[in-house]
């Protein structure tokens, strides 16, 4: 297996991208193939215990963080981002890893490796770690915006991702939203909810955010500036927290007694820390986009669930579930049917 | 001073609405006036202590919490929210206080009391703790959806607001956003970004809500989806933490040495679960909405928060400074400005 690494992205590129290379390298059999300013790299690899092993490519250009997406791909043809995804597009590795720009790698991801047949554009979903364990949250920043569509088109993706992941038959999936009710939340939530409520997808309804201290769900869907949003808090907050946490925060639980599932539940969202990469959903091949901030140890983690995606055929997987089951035709079908029932009245044939 | 308590609206209505009215009755020198089923609140004020002093006047009727705002007006005239709306925009009270369906209060009070001229619609703001102090979060909720011109008018309304309030000269305003750069977020949230820079606000850019826990910001403007979102995320996770931090995390910090203001800033966070009631600014009298899950000591903070907002005439002082100091005439103009520069080259002018 060969996996591309963009060197140039993040804010710590390239230094920390090839330390967290070189931690991968000895863990998984992945080749990995570092895209990037040759003479910058193979300088650091030099003086790097190990650094002589790593193949690199060179790409002279790098987008920066304040691009949008677009522009990236208009004007910027050789950067170390979209000579990565033309490997991965030409099948020259198998799997690409990134910490950049993440409008651009959604860009030259659509550009490059195109769609799964009928999903309408990517979705990027982080496991976020609750008391009941993870929740895949989505779209957590491929776009900024979302209609009905992306929205249920993000519980699609993440019922078929969930599915072939983790084998799952019905995952729950919930709507983030500021109510239970069907009539709370701008409009383009609020029939999301009515569309999810009459498809087949187990949907359980509208999600607030306290509610994932108590309730159990295995997916929740939102737009990408909700879910960016929502991901940063919590990282905010955990990171405040974190040091003394692990110290002292575990063992109270324990010794308060029958706490210990408590304990486990908050051991795992204080791994929250460590789960590097997002996939980037419904795009043709592996896409892994790390946070822009990443170290070393969470671009290790990202490389390490791209080989695991690519050694479980997830993507290949999600493609053929999503054709046999046929659950985005559904969709739109009742999002049709949706919008004719809303004209009947009108139309005088209610 | 008196204030009208909507004592039907709540999830734990009219039972801790009325404890916690008792709670604050000898507190502050405010007289209550509870407005709801008058058999049912007198029944439950007959068995308790003091409850015999505490003014009740009838409406027949209530609002539900899955009822939208409008649908509340054009069907509902006697609900105890629009009765004890009716109070205020008679002047039989200074102010109203209740926790019931968020949508319906903010109806009735655009509808009953009006705006400050020039305001488009009103904001809902609760001071959210942070290490660093308070930073006013708005719109929490008082709408779902938001314009370019809605976050900007948000801004001028929380400057105003702390102005009068604090007597800061040029709070540090902040916007919520997926990145610092100008080009990140929402069309609206990047327009509001470019005229916000533009104005004599003091506007110190955009916020990822990690920065909550290491920038000084006083204001955090966002729409009410977001705002809602954060907050509820907020409580979610200090909710789970509380009841351990209050015993051992303090202490930690202390140990430690030189932890104490670390640790005085989590003291702050954690009296965010007290914090009771939001004002509604942009309306023209004092209205505050507790949380629809309020218990009585909210309802007490709530009440508390009312009677300081007329005590110091907080009402009457923003809409004067707003006509005084014209900043939202300033707003629009800069808003024309910069659709006029964006058509210039289109009509040849550039």
């Amino acid at each position: 297996m060969r996996i591309a690494l963009d060197a140039m992205g993040g804010d710590h590129a390239p230094e920390e991208i090839i330390a967290g290379a070189l931690q991968a390298e000895p863990l998984n059999a992945a080749e990995l193939v570092l895209v990037g300013d040759q003479e910058k790299l193979k300088n650091i690899l030099g003086r790097l215990e190990g650094g002589q092993h790593l193949k690199v490519l060179h790409a002279p250009e790098t987008v920066g963080m304040e691009e949008t997406g677009a522009k990236a791909i208009r004007t910027k043809r050789e950067t170390s981002l979209s000579v990565s995804m033309r490997l991965l597009a030409e099948n020259r590795v198998d799997a690409m890893v990134s910490a950049g720009n993440s409008a651009a790698i959604v860009a030259n991801a659509r550009h490059l490796l195109g769609l799964i047949p009928g999903v309408r554009r990517p979705a990027l979903a982080v496991p976020l770690p609750t008391p009941n364990g993870n929740a895949l949250l989505l779209d957590v920043g491929a776009h900024a915006e979302a209609s009905t569509v992306n929205l249920v088109q993000s519980a699609a993706l993440a019922h078929v991702y969930l599915k072939v992941q983790t084998g799952m038959d019905q995952p729950r999936l919930g709507l983030i939203n500021i109510g239970h009710e069907p009539v709370k939340g701008p409009k383009f939530v609020r029939r999301a909810f009515a569309l999810l409520k009459r498809s087949r997808l187990h949907f359980i309804g509208n999600i607030e955010p306290h509610d994932l201290f108590s309730e159990r769900v295995d997916a929740l869907i939102c737009d990408g500036f909700v879910g960016n949003v929502l991901l940063k808090l919590y990282e905010g907050l955990f990171g405040g927290f974190s040091d003394f946490v692990q110290t002292r925060f575990l063992d109270y639980q324990q010794e308060r007694g029958g706490g210990q599932n408590t304990a486990a539940g908050y051991r795992t969202i204080l791994q929250c820390q460590n789960t590097g990469g997002a996939p980037l959903l419904g795009v043709r091949k592996t896409v892994v986009v790390a946070h822009g901030r990443s170290r070393a140890t969470a671009i290790t983690d990202a490389i390490n669930l791209a080989c695991s995606l690519v050694n479980n055929k997830i993507y290949e997987m999600m493609a053929e579930e999503l054709r046999n089951d046929s659950i985005l035709h559904e969709l739109k079908h009742l999002s049709s049917l949706m919008l004719l029932e809303k004209l009947k009245p009108r139309w005088g044939f209610a």
